[in-house]
């Protein structure tokens, strides 16, 4: 049976993803652990050898669990290492689990709020990528909302060190995660030395993208800027994260490697003082971009 | 009309690459330029709104001309400005002129051999894909062999200043270009100072071979390490490049930045003197993978 999503090649489900209209990926599926709907979107839960367990939401890997490290790892301890005492955490976004595992490791952490706007994405989660929270969501330090992130950030009065924008592409739903407003109101957040982080999407797919995200957050932020991440499940290159700082400085190398030894978190698997400051000084391109728009 | 390496979707024709007998990559063929076999091959040149014009060796993509600067850039400029004053090159490989498009933008560069095993790939890039050696295979400095680079680098006497290994991934025929015996050949053919450099695949889906070409290049030479880079038309994350020296020492951040001043080379696209000490500084993984041969 083939499908929108789901194709058969010779006798083997594959699942197909469009990752733009002129470039496709597909996955072959070694066990479909579970296949359904939600508000009319196709999800399904599946077994890849190289790429673990999958989850995908309406053609899109949302999740795989052999490589999700690399963008949790990057997403959490880039933020927290170059503020250095970060007591207070927002997120939105990010109901899977896997950026509050990495964040409540670092025992400094008083309290993390989580804003998801779908529940559904925190229960599938538990159910099915247990490894991604691993106990997480039971940890007295987070504050779980089910809301919406955007309003959220209006209405909050809080003060946060480091707000994380675990968010979907710079494109369709998420596309509000991505606005100048927003950007406003997370800047209003801040504590005087916090710092924002957001997911912005392929730098060689969603160039104009990157630009607008550089320029909306440019109108509260003084400088923000990119560090890049390659995840192998999102085809077409690197992965930019923004960083905007409120106010306070970088570590020098010796202080970030310092911090790290100090808060003695564990093994890393992606993460270290070296990559910490090496995903700052991507590819030339990533200028050309913030100026013109256009890769290449 | 379908086959192993163009489907028809609804009446587009694709191509359809096999990255791994687990993951697939598709590109929607806006043109095709040329389709024929050579040595029972299949080979195709066509046209994708993303990637350019690309060039397809028996299913798999071997140019993109929308993100080859990456390779190419990343190949030639990292040891040529780490040596600092190289005026003789060989180049295993290569023979699309990408590489000698680079290695001849250094006015230092007295000579650069070109040993390419197939001559039909020389021929067919500069009638194809022309922006590739933008005129370089017509530099008196260019010395082109077609022979066995194996076999080539075990016979020369010359003393090189810098060796690039632009060669097919470590599986397959290009597994030769991965020995022990090749680095040992290529460490000899070095002066004092001499660097190689070697495409060692992607670390996500080639986590032994790299661990292998560590271990081999370690044989002959003192300290190999390994830079990253991202190329957006391979799919499964980053791409591994070997680093090795015979001797002397990496420049400092300022000396780097003042060597490529000083060469004046005009604009990079991705290359700068950041992006060549960031290259470095890549993911924890890699540490992993040269000590346990495996990813993650």
């Amino acid at each position: 049976m083939s499908g929108r999503f789901i194709i058969d090649v010779d006798g083997q489900r594959w699942f197909k993803e469009e990752v733009t209209p002129e470039i496709g990926h597909a996955l072959r599926i070694d066990r479909t652990l579970y296949e359904g709907e939600i508000d009319h979107q196709h999800l399904i839960v599946f077994e890849n050898q190289r790429f673990g367990r999958l989850f995908a939401l309406e053609g899109f890997v949302q999740i795989s669990t052999a490589d999700e490290f690399i963008y949790h790892e990057m997403l959490v301890h880039v933020p927290f290492f170059a503020h250095g005492r970060a007591k207070r955490v927002l997120i939105i976004g990010g109901g899977d689990g896997g950026a509050i595992r990495e964040v409540l490791r670092h025992r400094t952490v008083e309290q993390v709020t989580l804003v998801e706007i779908e529940k559904a994405v925190v229960d599938f989660s538990k159910e099915w990528f247990p490894s991604l929270s691993a106990g997480a969501f039971d940890d007295p330090r987070l504050d779980l909302r089910i809301a919406d992130g955007a309003a959220f950030v209006k209405e909050d009065q809080e003060p946060y060190d480091v707000i994380l924008v675990d968010s979907t592409d710079p494109v369709g739903p998420g596309k509000v995660l991505f606005t100048e407003e927003f950007y406003r109101d997370c800047y209003a957040r801040l504590g005087d030395e916090g710092i924002m982080v957001t997911q912005c999407g392929l730098p060689f797919l969603q160039a104009p993208e990157l630009k607008t995200a550089y320029e909306n957050q440019s109108a509260s932020f003084a400088a923000p800027r990119f560090y890049t991440i390659a995840v192998p499940a999102y085809s077409g290159g690197l992965m930019a994260l923004g960083f905007a700082r409120k106010g306070g400085e970088d570590p020098s190398p010796a202080d970030l490697a310092a911090r790290i030894e100090k808060a003695d978190l564990g093994t890393f698997k992606v993460y270290s003082a070296k990559t910490h400051q090496g995903a700052f000084m991507g590819p030339a391109y990533i200028d050309t971009i913030l100026k013109t728009g256009q890769f290449g």
